[in-house]
């Protein structure tokens, strides 16, 4: 159950959005930029590194709804989104993308986990500033959001097909609407 | 040296913060509304839950600018920051506080760390739905704020006074004047 009270028959994220909407609207907004906005990197890519970071977090609500909304965008797909989650070496991704996961995953650790010699093997492997200052973004906000949504006990369902309608409904929507 | 290209004479957040205004506005307005919005804990409390998680974090920069903000507001004194920053253990704070620092300290690890007993802890001693939720949503928020200042390496000043002034701009200004 809960921390906080949440609205009846709502879960995850979203219940406890609803609890103060003043600061709802700036979390929102950020991962609709972040998740939506102008990028080089595809929405599927943006998506697969927010449920890597979820997944090293352990937030199951989060891990599969993004991984949910990876699958359902552009050039992913769910075999991709697990062999990914279960490692990043493997030869389906790109070395830009496990350069730019392994940047991730050390962000998730700790900010000052992230080497020169990290951000130089990226920047080698084709990484720009801007997508290296997204992915670091975007592992730091779901460091914020994963401990949110468990460090309130978020309602997380058990019901794979409660993901896969959550992840066609963030691919086709984002997180613009509330 | 920051990993990306930064404004020339900036520190810190701020000069990360310059490279994507569209991520920047929701970022500083969540600051603004969780530490300087509506709440039945002062602001000096806010700013000092703050600094606590950004030094869990080993966050240098956040530390140290938001510990100043903290003991720049009424009802802080420097001497109280260092003690919490130190140890929670200190008979100079509310059990109350206590409590919530307890619960920050569990999200800062992983949301999943705090209990139920925790919550009903801070709970006995006077804590209501908005301060837990308050307490929760700082120490994550500060969990990503500190891995997207350390993890592009932002130039953290090393003199006293600079945070000195910061902490007063912050405790007169807020967040929202970018």
């Amino acid at each position: 159950m809960p921390h906080i009270p949440t609205a009846p028959h709502s879960a995850g994220i979203g219940s406890l959005l609803s609890f103060r909407p003043e600061t709802a609207k700036p979390m929102m907004e950020l991962a609709q930029t972040l998740l939506r906005g102008e990028s080089s990197l595809t929405q599927g890519e943006r998506e697969l590194i927010a449920a890597f970071v979820s997944s090293k977090n352990n937030c199951e609500f989060c891990t599969r709804s993004h991984s949910a909304a990876a699958w359902n965008l552009p050039g992913m797909t769910k075999e991709l989104v697990f062999s990914v989650l279960n490692s990043i070496e493997i030869p389906s991704i790109s070395l830009k993308m496990k350069a730019l996961l392994t940047i991730a995953l050390k962000v998730q650790d700790n900010g000052k986990s992230v080497t020169d010699d990290d951000i130089a093997e990226a920047r080698k492997l084709g990484a720009n500033d801007s997508e290296i200052h997204d992915t670091v973004l975007i592992a730091s906000a779901f460091s914020m959001y994963n401990r949110f949504v468990d460090g309130l006990a978020a309602i997380t369902p058990t019901d794979d097909e409660v993901y896969e309608r959550m992840g066609k409904y963030l691919a086709e929507n984002g997180y613009g609407k509330r």
